[in-house]
């Protein structure tokens, strides 16, 4: 059975902008991959609530799981939860769970649990939380999009909450093979190599390192053995000076 | 008048895998939030054929400008080329130019111009040559979609030949406050500020030092008199400390 598909959503006019660079979908890609889940793509779109809904209808409908960060907090610009509600079609409203957690929250610290504090606790109707032990204000889970926060210790906290419960394949095993040769001279046996082993997936990625250049070539599989036995053959085509 | 807009895509199994993070569209929100282009979407896809098929398909109708990183090496994971002029509906194959430029370069260097090499020169009917300074394997310019190479040092060469033949508009100017207060507290007033000057942009970007929460509050417009307005009002609500 092939190992379930995920994409990612990124919210935010600040990677747009250039001002951040995200971090999160290398994160997540990283986890997925360990977890046997196949992550296919990955879009970024503003804070802009026609462009979320459609990228979110967009993405749900082709992939077993969605995850987006981003736009989760107390101020005007925090808008992907009323978003993700209306993607679904569903109502909207501060729900007693989550309130309970925030007014508990920031009574520990003396902080007034004010009108904007209270939008966190915003959740569409039939969601289930998603924990956040770093700052408490969840995420939620609506059908098959995990929407989590943008800061990043508190995204890579919510993808440690949901991943257990989402089954995964086999991981994906990958194995590479640094040669100090350009692209144009391992391209034919390479792709020969890719073609024998169809399945498997074997990419080339140039590199220039003090001038000159050089190619990682990476084989990735889920059969550990098969990615070996590619691995040997390759290994034996181009041995280490 | 609007700046005008664009979108990125991203080709690539090594950055959905978690194998390598992408830098190529950090660096280019930069460069065109510089030069007064909206960057308004990012898509990732994997080697695939029909996904950057579709996927520049769907960019193209929708911006002014689509720029596409990876997949257009020699080996036979590069397939992006193949893919635009699909897309496009046109014919590839081997053009002069691109080769004689390719076959110079070998010959420079006494390698051979081989198979895979020549693979390289093959560009959609109808396209204009991006310039490679590094490596002579060309980018090219097709309808309102630039094809680039991957690597970053190739990748900024490709932005800077094909920005000056770009009419952009005004710069986005950014601003930005830090406050040593969480979001939870500046987000009516925030908000409040956002709400009158509406031809801005204005974002809150939480964020935890030493165990501390903090924001950072940013003002982005074409109107440097504007944001700079804008910037004296948020300045004198959070007068630091």
């Amino acid at each position: 059975m092939p190992n379930p598909t995920a994409a990612m959503l990124v919210i935010g006019d600040e990677i747009l902008s250039g001002r951040t660079q995200d971090g999160n979908t290398h994160y997540l890609a990283g986890q997925l991959t360990q977890h046997g889940v196949s992550l296919r793509e990955v879009r970024v779109v503003a804070d802009d609530h026609g462009a979320i809904v459609a990228a979110v209808n967009a993405l749900r409908a082709v992939y077993d799981h969605v995850f987006t960060s981003g736009g989760i907090g107390p101020t005007h610009d925090d808008i992907t939860a009323d978003a993700i509600a209306d993607a679904f079609g569903v109502h909207i409203g501060i729900r007693k769970d989550a309130h309970d957690l925030l007014a508990a929250h920031y009574a520990r610290q003396a902080l007034e649990f004010n009108t904007a504090r209270q939008r966190m606790a915003r959740i569409p109707d039939g969601a289930t939380l998603i924990d956040n032990p770093i700052s408490v204000a969840p995420g939620f889970t609506i059908g098959n999009v995990h929407v989590m926060a943008g800061v990043p210790s508190i995204f890579q906290a919510m993808v440690a909450s949901v991943l257990p419960g989402i089954t995964g394949g086999a991981p994906l095993v990958s194995r590479s093979l640094r040669v100090e040769r350009g692209e144009g001279e391992i391209a034919a046996s390479f792709g020969a190599l890719a073609a024998e082993f169809a399945d498997l997936s074997m990419g080339s990625y140039p590199f220039i390192s003090n001038g000159r250049h050089g190619t990682n070539l990476v084989i990735r599989g889920t059969d550990p053995a098969l990615v070996e036995t590619a691995m040997a053959r390759l290994t034996a085509m181009f041995p280490p000076a």
